[in-house]
């Protein structure tokens, strides 16, 4: 059985919560800990909502654990406005638009199902990715769901785990397309460039990346949705029952990203990827209006794979997906989301 | 009949060349003059080029200006390798791939069809368009067809013109999609990435763009190639068979882009426009790995054309060219290139 | 006699003004024209000061020749406030501080003694440089005693005026101290940063700087205003009795800076440096917090002027001057300002 | 007795080491560890040569504790000469100047006084800050000699500490003076400028700075050594004595810097301190010729304390080192160093 980390940022139902039920529901891997990052939601948030998710499934087994709670750099919410003067608004803000609550026990409004009853696990994500990674080693493989700020501390302050880590897979960046948040940049690397940029400069055994470039040519849509609801009722249908029923009653022809969601199914069924390019991928982390954009050199006349010092300073060889079979995608995942 | 500049890095029948005799050839136009910037070529480089392909075709009344001979922020060709080092190796380094020639009669290697007889006319580029643009009031089209130098140059120094200008028509950028220089740049703005934010934040009355995103979806292919050369041999199409057609003997699979010709194009026949955007377009003077990227930025949930100062510090709206009938396109080529 | 050009961010009896009426005082210099650039004040503003001020003193055959109106890379005023944020407060914003005129005769307020009844010359400043270096090759020293945007458009516009140049003497940079402007940047290169790294890296014959390392520690005192206005009433000294006075009755322990002045004095009397440094001078023009900031590296170790390589990407030696006679300097300032 | 950590990037009998004794001879702090970080030297080196130290000064007590051994943004060591073709070379460039040794057993050459017996402490750095800020609340003051890189990840990983150290005293920055390494940035700064942007931007209780402002105006010559080595011989006297003594002999005149060691001074006897002066300091983290750079905002007519949104987005108040009693200083500083 396959060992994996989820970090994420998990929201309640979100590409996070999809991508970690995908993983649970295939019975094949063992998820060793959901390590909750900033991002869409505040640490605190995220801790309550994987708790409940996982409680309302009945896997409380799985460790929650909480992590960075701020970008490397900090947290830029409070001079925001004075960037978006200089560089443009971005689409979407993530926990950068609301305050930070106190506690996962306290937050703005109740989650989903109510507050958890389970409790985070007692250690640092970072310490915890590091511990799991030594008692694994070569075994593990990290999934980069939010932010890469626990990541980053983790490579930075115990390098040793470097090679012993079995792989990533991130969800994040845009290689070849715009951003979704700036028009340069895609949310999660835009929300920690630097921490991103280590990341991925880090010489990893394996490095996969799930980026805008695919994430956004594949449409959940009602068909999908009635598809999963027309299945007997688990805990998991419900939740997209209560939660996505309102929208698609409300407008059909709604459709949308599902993200994280790609990274758990390249894992467990990689037979759908149509294609993958070998890149050196890294993150601009000047600050200006490329703050946080993804750059993907490639093989060509002047930068050949086989003298990597023709690639830029410090970066390194990552798979990128640019296409998968999208009938097969949808039929895996309704076939994990409505499994019983 | 409307009036324009050509602002142009000529080459020997490159896409500038055939930019210019697109113009010229539809006798719609009157060119009042073609200045010349350092880009695909130095300014010596360039102004030959010109000056022979004007006597070529019998139109040596139309005055060839040379222009800024580098750079506004000045010629990076000696540090240019430690900028690839730490940003990654450029596809294309234009005129920065070999020495500046003294002058425009002591090139490297002599000109097709030999060096020219004509002279380059005394005035700079800068006050060339100055003085035509004042002496036609909203009536000249600038043509920007290579870096911006000479216009950035000209207006910060006659700012005065602005208003007098009908419209400027960039061949530059690559909005939506990755560079051809750099990952991220394409050539005309990575080669003075300040002089085109200079321009581009330009409030001229109108500003079309035709970047990368629609000029590498555009292909001159043997068919194309062999309409012209079944034509009677003019001047310009013994130029196709001479330049050409060793190519296409060599590779009949080649393709190449046509770039600047589908300024010429979109500007004699505006019906070939298939869909042109509004964007507030900039570029990245921040000297990193996405210096002379361009930006994009689109009306949105937080960006509306209704409040300019929604987009970024100075930034102009700009038409961008996205998609073009391209059967139109290639008909107009083929009758203006091989017209009598 | 020497030839020189003042090119200047003029103001009422500021220290632009002073150094000219020294230049035009010492009745040793010939000086070719006042150009006047964006600074202390927008060019409407310092045109009709230099005019005003020449008439005053009778020196109306010194033509006045209005330049580029903003900065290179275009007028920061609109989103200075969010510069402010996230780099820190500027102590003093010059033109920055307040609207643009419509004209040189139409200012906020009417002008010490009155609108000028001359008028600007008809020629650009750009214009202007270019064909008097050209007129006096190897004669013309050009002081450049405001932001660089006139210099630097010369320069990159007509090149060829670079080797024929005499000497450029700049009162600009904060070398080995903090800046005057936000803590960095000292105001003339932080106002236009891209034109003073433009003008700085021109290989002219020879390059002056007076920085504030030497102009902050030289203070204009009610001793120094004592000596001029006992002399007998010429209009310069009246004008200094009329501006001067009252600031020094309210306050006599008042001092103030004389940045300019320091330029005219060591032209004309060498013989008052004390310590003149050479350096390779650049100016940072990454858009952070040390936006403007100069750079002044020297000979050591690992740094030899014996190989310019060993200096950074384009920089050009420069002198400057770190220490004068200040007793000799006064006495000149007194000398020449008192002048019959 | 007041609780210290001793974050350094160690040498032999370099200013860490002397920093390092002068705490331990005065008896009156506990230094609960010495923490290593990347700088001078490698972490390796830095930890063999504070292991064999405290071993010949007999006190093995104190732990030694190995930290982050590369930069949070990584080893710029293989690029540094790309960096430099632009920037201009650095002074100097401690660890990067050599490879890093595979172990603290392996280096280049064996350590003065021979390879340690003792082992390094078996936790990271960054978890012993944190677990001992921890057990002390309030109590424990972080001496940081070095870059940042560990104090940096212990706030961003674990920000509960913050609140709970008593004060951050380092040794750093080039507030109003240029740099020792390049012009611009002071070492420590400029090895891990993003470590100390975060380190200095944490809103701790108390820091202070001692920048080169101070330190490169405190002389440590032959007649402080003669002082030292009249007295009795102990273990620190000898090292003085074989490790100084020959380069005295060589040149008697011979000057150099304390830096660290002025930062145990003043907090053992802050009655030594002349002038601290309130800022609020920041790093430029530009990637350029400022990377490392101190910037110290002060208050003025358009900054007041009162309002810390006008100091620049993220920054904190510190207490900079301006002056001290060089006399009082040289007396503890013999009377500490030559203790038995
Ligand atoms: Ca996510
Ligand atoms: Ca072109
Ligand atoms: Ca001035
Ligand atoms: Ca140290």
């Amino acid at each position: 059985r396959e060992k994996v980390i989820v970090d994420a940022d998990m929201g309640i139902l979100n590409d996070d919560a999809v991508a970690l039920f995908m993983l649970l529901q295939s019975g094949e891997v063992d998820v060793l800990g959901v390590t909750i990052v900033a991002g869409n939601t505040w640490v605190e948030e995220g801790t309550a909502y994987a708790l409940r998710q996982l409680e309302l499934i009945g896997r409380t087994d799985v460790p929650v654990v909480p992590g960075a709670p701020e970008p490397l750099m900090g947290n830029r919410q409070p001079w925001l406005s004075a960037e978006e003067r200089l560089w443009g608004n971005s689409e979407y803000l993530g926990a950068f638009s609301r305050p930070r609550p106190r506690s996962y026990l306290e937050l703005d409004g109740e989650p989903y199902g109510g507050y958890p009853q389970t409790k985070p696990f007692s250690e640092h994500a970072v310490d915890f990715i590091v511990r799991m990674v030594k008692a694994n080693p070569g075994q593990v493989t990290i999934f980069a769901l939010g932010p890469a700020t626990n990541l980053a501390l983790a490579v930075r302050k115990n390098p040793e785990i470097v090679p012993l880590v079995k792989q990533v897979i991130y969800m994040g960046g845009a290689i070849d397309v715009p951003g979704n948040t700036t028009v340069a940049a895609e949310f999660n690397w835009w929300f920690d460039p630097e921490a991103a940029q280590i990341a991925l400069r880090t010489p990893f055994r394996k490095q996969i990346i799930v980026p805008l470039d695919i994430a956004e040519r594949v449409f959940y849509t009602k068909s999908e949705f009635d598809r999963i609801v027309s299945r007997a009722e688990t805990p998991i249908v419900k939740m997209f029952k209560d939660l996505h029923g309102p929208r698609f009653a409300q407008d059909p022809d709604r459709t949308s990203f599902v993200w994280d969601a790609l990274t758990s199914a390249i894992f467990l069924r990689p037979e759908i990827v149509v294609r993958m390019e070998e890149r050196f991928v890294d993150v601009d982390t000047s600050y200006g209006p490329n703050y946080g954009r993804s750059l993907g050199y490639y093989e060509s006349r002047r930068r050949s794979f086989g003298a990597p010092e023709n690639f830029p300073a410090g970066t390194q060889k990552a798979n990128v997906l640019f296409d998968i079979d999208r009938q097969a995608f949808w039929d895996l995942y309704v076939e994990l989301i409505a499994k019983r």
